[in-house]
C-alpha cells in the first residue's frame, strides 16, 4: 500500500468511526424509546435523534471525504482485500448519502412519516381510500428517489432499492428463486395441509403464564444458545426487536399471560439477530467490514435459531424439560403436541401471522407488486383489486376488506420498497446453511437433545457471524455452503419437516 | 433589540440548542450506563461518550461563536433582561469551555480518571500512601486549571471553582454563613444529642421488605408529591441519582430487603431534584436561561422536600398508614417511633451517612481544607493529620483510619475542588425556602397531612423552578423569602424540630 492510499484509509477510518460512534449511540436512543421511555418525553426524543442524525451523516458528507475516497481508489492497486472491501463500502456510504439531493431526501421522508401516521388509522378504519393519497405521494416520491438513486449507482431504481437493505442484492438474483419457489410452494402447501388435516389438532397451552417465569426461561435458553449477557440484555417492547450494538445487544419481547409459545418463540428469534451482532469480528468493530450484512443475511441468522433449530423436534427435546419445570406439566407440552403447534400450516391474510411454508407466498405476492408500483405499472388505486387477485391466485384465499389486505404492512406506506424480499431470502439461506451444518456437524441432533449448542454457533461464527461485511450475503452462502443461494435446501426442509 | 444583536442571538441560541440536544443525549447515555448496561459494553459507551461529549464541545467553540457573542454583546442597549440574561450565561458557557487550555483539560481530566480509579481500591485497602502521589497530581492540575480559568474570569482561583458548580456564588458568600454556623452548630449539635439522650432509643424496622412492594409505594409518594410520570420514570441504581432531562426525568435508587426507609428517603430525596427538572420553564427548553440553577439550588429542592418536607411529623401522619397498608403494621411504624427513628442526630465519621443537623460540620471540615490544598498551604502529605484533627475539634471523634477519614470521598480525587459547600448552602436554601412557604401557605400542614402537595408544588413551581437560570441561586432565594441567603431558617428549623 502506497502512502496516499494508507494516509487517506487511515483519515476515512477515523471519520467513519466517529460517525459510527454517533450510530451506536442513536442506537440507544431508539432501543430506549420502544422500551422504556415515558410518552411525553416523544418530542424531545425526536429532536435528539434528528440532531444526532445529521451530525452522523455531516461527518460523513464533505469534500474532505469525497477527496479522501477519490485518494484512495486512485491508488488502490496495493491495497489488501480487506483494504478494497472496505474502501468500496465507504464509497457506497458516500454515495447512498450523497446521490439524492436533501431536498427530495426531506420530501421523501416527511411524506413518508405523515402517510405511515395516518396508516395507523386508516389501517384500523379500513379506509383505502383515506390512504391513497398520501400513498400515491410515497410512492411518487419513491420513483423519483430510486431513479436518482440509481443513475448514481448505475442501478436500476428497483435494484437502486434492493442495495439499501442488502448490499450487492440485484432483482436478478431474487426474480428467478422467487420464480422457482412460485412453481412449486402453492402445490406443496396444500400437501402439507392435506396431511396436517389427517391429524388430530394440536391443544393449546393454558395459561395463565406469568410474564416474569417466561421471561426468566427466555433468558435461560438465550443463555444455552450462547448469548453473553455481559454484552447484552432482554427487556420488554411492544414490538419485539434487537437493538443496540455488538457489545451491547438488546433484545426485546412482549408476553401474554394467556400463551407462552409465542414469546418464547419471539425471543429465540431475536436471539439469532443477537447471536449474529454479538459474533461480529471484534478486530473490526468501527470499520465498515465489521458490520453485519443485509437484512437478507440478518434474518437468515433469526431464522436458523427459530425456524430450523427451535421448531425441530431436537431442539424441543431438550426444551420442553424446561418448560414444564417452570410451568408445570400439561398435556399441551407432550413432546409431539408440542412440535405440531409451532409447525402448523395454515392459509392466511397476515403475513406476519404466516408460518415457514406459506410465508414465502407472501412475500411472492408483494415482490411482484412493489415492482410495478416502482415502475408506476401498476397504480395505487388499483392496489386493492390486484391484492385481493394475487392472494387468492397464490394462497388460495380472498381478503374481505383492505385491512387484511393491502393495508396490513407498514413497509410501503413509507416508501420502503425492496425490502419484502429479504425475508424469504433469509429464509431460504437459514434452511441451506441449516443443510451445510448438518453435513459439518454429523451428531447436530445428539447435541442439541443434549442442550449443547457449541458445535452450532461455533459453526455460524465460523462462516457467517465472523465475516461481518468482508463478503456480500451471496459469496457468504456460497462459501458457507458451497452453492449459490437458490431454494432447493428450503424445498428439501419442508419436505423433510412436513411430508416424511 | 437591533438587528445585528437580534441576529446574532437568534444564530447563538441555534447553536446553543444543537449543544443542548447532544448533551440532552449524553444525559441517556449516562442514565444508561448507571442502570442497566452490561458491564461488557463499559468500552464502547466509553468511546460513545467522549465523541458526543466532543461533538457537543465543538458545536460551542468556534471562531463564529466568539464572533456572534461580541457582537451581541456590543449592541447588547437594547435587549431585554431575559436576553440579557441569557447571553451571559451563553458568553461565561463559552468562557468556561474555552479559557483552559486543551492540553491542561485533558491532562487534568486523565490525572482524576487515574486518581478515581486508583482511589476505589486505596480507600478499601485504607492506603493514603498508595492514593497520595495521585492526589498530589490532581491538585497540581487543578491549582494551574484553576489559576487560568480564574485569569479569565477574573476571579480568585477559589471562586473559579465554585462557579463551575454554581453560578455567580463566591466564597465571599460562602465563608461567612459557614463562619456563622461553625459559632453556634457544634454546641446545637450537643444539645440535640443531649435531649435524645433522654428518650427511649427508636425501633427499627423489622424486614424483610419485599423490594417491589417498596418501589410500588415510592412511585405513589411521587405520584402524590406531583412528580409527572409521563415524563419520567424510577429506576434501580447502585448510587441513587436523578438523570435525564426535563422532559424525561430519570430517578433511581437501589434497595434493601432488611429496611425500607432508607430506600424511602432516597425517592423522596431524588423526587425533590425531579420535580424541579419538570417544572423547569418549557417556554425555555433549549435556551440557558431555561435551565436548572447550580448544585446549591437543586440540592434545596431535594432537601426541601426530603429533609423539610419528608422527615417532618405532618408528612409522616399522611405517609404512614401507606406503609402500614404496604408492608403491614408494626411497633416500629407507630408515628413518633418512625418520627424519632428519621431524626436522629448522632456524630459519624462519614458525611453521606450524616443527619442534617450534622452534616454540616463535615462540610464546613471540608470547606477549610480544600481552599488551603488549591492555595498549596496545605500539603497532601499532610491531609490525614490535619482532617483528623479538625474532625475532632468540630464534630468530637476522631477517625481510626483515613478510610473513614480524609479518603472517604470521592470529590477531590477528581478535582472537584469547590463543590462541597453547595450541600450545605442547599440545606439553608430549603430551610429558608420552607420558611417563606409556611408564611405563604399558612395551613401547610394540615394540607400535608392530608396528602395534598397542590400549594406546596405551585409556590416552588412560582418562587423556583419557573425561574430556571434567570436568576442568580442568590436573587432567587432573596426574592422568594425577602432576605439574602443566611443560616438563620436553619437554625430556627433545628430548634424548632429537635429542641422543642
Amino acid at each position: 500500500m502506497t502512502n496516499t492510499a494508507s494516509s487517506a484509509l487511515t483519515r476515512l477510518h477515523q471519520s467513519f468511526r466517529r460517525r459510527s460512534l454517533v450510530e451506536d449511540a442513536l442506537a440507544m436512543l431508539y432501543w430506549d424509546r420502544s422500551t422504556l421511555m415515558p410518552d411525553g418525553a416523544a418530542d424531545a426524543r425526536t429532536d435528539q435523534i434528528a440532531e444526532l442524525t445529521r451530525m452522523a451523516r455531516e461527518i460523513l458528507v464533505s469534500d474532505e471525504t469525497s477527496d479522501l475516497l477519490d485518494a484512495a481508489e486512485q491508488d488502490r492497486a496495493g491495497l489488501s482485500a480487506l483494504d478494497t472491501r472496505d474502501l468500496a463500502l465507504m464509497r457506497r456510504a458516500y454515495v447512498l448519502e450523497t446521490a439524492v439531493p436533501a431536498d427530495l431526501v426531506e420530501a421523501s421522508q416527511r411524506a413518508g412519516a405523515r402517510s405511515e401516521m395516518a396508516w395507523r388509522q386508516n389501517r384500523a378504519a379500513n379506509d383505502f381510500a383515506a390512504q391513497r393519497p398520501l400513498l400515491e405521494e410515497v410512492m411518487r416520491l419513491t420513483q423519483e428517489t430510486a431513479s436518482v438513486r440509481g443513475a448514481a449507482l448505475n442501478l436500476s431504481p428497483y435494484d437502486a432499492q434492493l442495495e439499501l437493505f442488502e448490499p450487492g442484492l440485484r432483482d436478478a438474483d431474487v426474480a428467478p428463486v422467487l420464480d422457482d419457489l412460485s412453481s412449486w410452494l402453492p402445490q406443496m402447501v396444500q400437501q402439507i395441509i392435506d396431511v396436517q388435516a389427517t391429524r388430530p389438532t394440536p391443544q393449546e397451552p393454558r395459561g395463565p403464564f406469568a410474564e416474569a417465569t417466561q421471561k426468566a426461561l427466555g433468558e435461560g435458553f438465550m443463555r444455552a444458545l450462547g448469548f453473553d449477557f455481559s454484552r447484552g440484555r432482554l427487556d420488554a417492547s411492544l414490538h419485539p426487536f434487537t437493538g443496540g450494538i455488538p457489545d451491547d445487544s438488546r433484545l426485546t419481547n412482549r408476553y401474554t399471560t394467556a400463551g407462552f409459545a409465542e414469546a418464547m418463540m419471539g425471543i429465540l428469534h431475536e436471539t439469532g439477530h443477537a447471536l449474529y451482532e454479538q459474533g461480529l469480528p471484534a478486530d473490526h468493530r468501527a470499520r465498515l467490514v465489521g458490520r453485519s450484512g443485509g437484512m437478507a443475511l440478518h434474518e437468515s441468522q433469526s431464522l436458523i435459531i427459530e425456524m430450523q433449530l427451535c421448531r425441530g423436534q431436537a431442539f424441543q427435546d431438550y426444551a420442553l424439560p424446561l418448560v414444564r419445570a417452570a410451568f408445570g406439566d400439561q398435556p399441551a407440552l407432550a413432546a409431539g403436541n408440542f412440535n405440531a403447534l409451532t409447525t402448523r400450516v395454515e392459509r392466511g391474510l397476515i403475513r406476519v401471522d404466516a408460518d415457514e411454508a406459506t410465508y414465502p407466498l407472501h412475500v411472492i405476492l408483494r415482490h411482484g407488486l412493489e415492482r410495478q408500483l416502482l415502475s408506476g405499472d401498476l397504480a395505487v388505486v388499483d392496489l386493492p383489486d390486484v391484492w385481493n387477485n394475487a392472494m387468492e391466485t397464490l394462497i388460495g384465499i380472498r381478503p374481505g376488506d383492505d385491512r387484511n389486505g393491502c393495508l396490513q404492512d407498514i413497509h410501503w406506506m413509507d416508501g420502503a420498497i425492496g425490502y419484502f424480499p429479504t425475508y424469504t431470502l433469509g429464509a431460504l439461506a437459514a434452511a441451506q446453511l441449516m443443510a451445510a451444518m448438518r453435513s459439518a456437524i454429523t451428531d447436530l441432533d445428539e447435541q442439541v437433545r443434549a442442550g449443547d449448542f457449541t458445535a452450532l454457533l461455533g459453526w455460524l461464527r465460523r462462516h457467517v457471524h465472523q465475516r461481518g461485511l468482508q463478503a456480500t450475503t451471496g459469496e457468504i452462502i456460497q462459501d458457507a455452503t458451497g452453492t449459490a443461494l437458490s431454494a432447493d435446501a428450503f424445498r428439501a426442509h419442508l419436505t423433510s419437516r412436513y411430508l416424511n
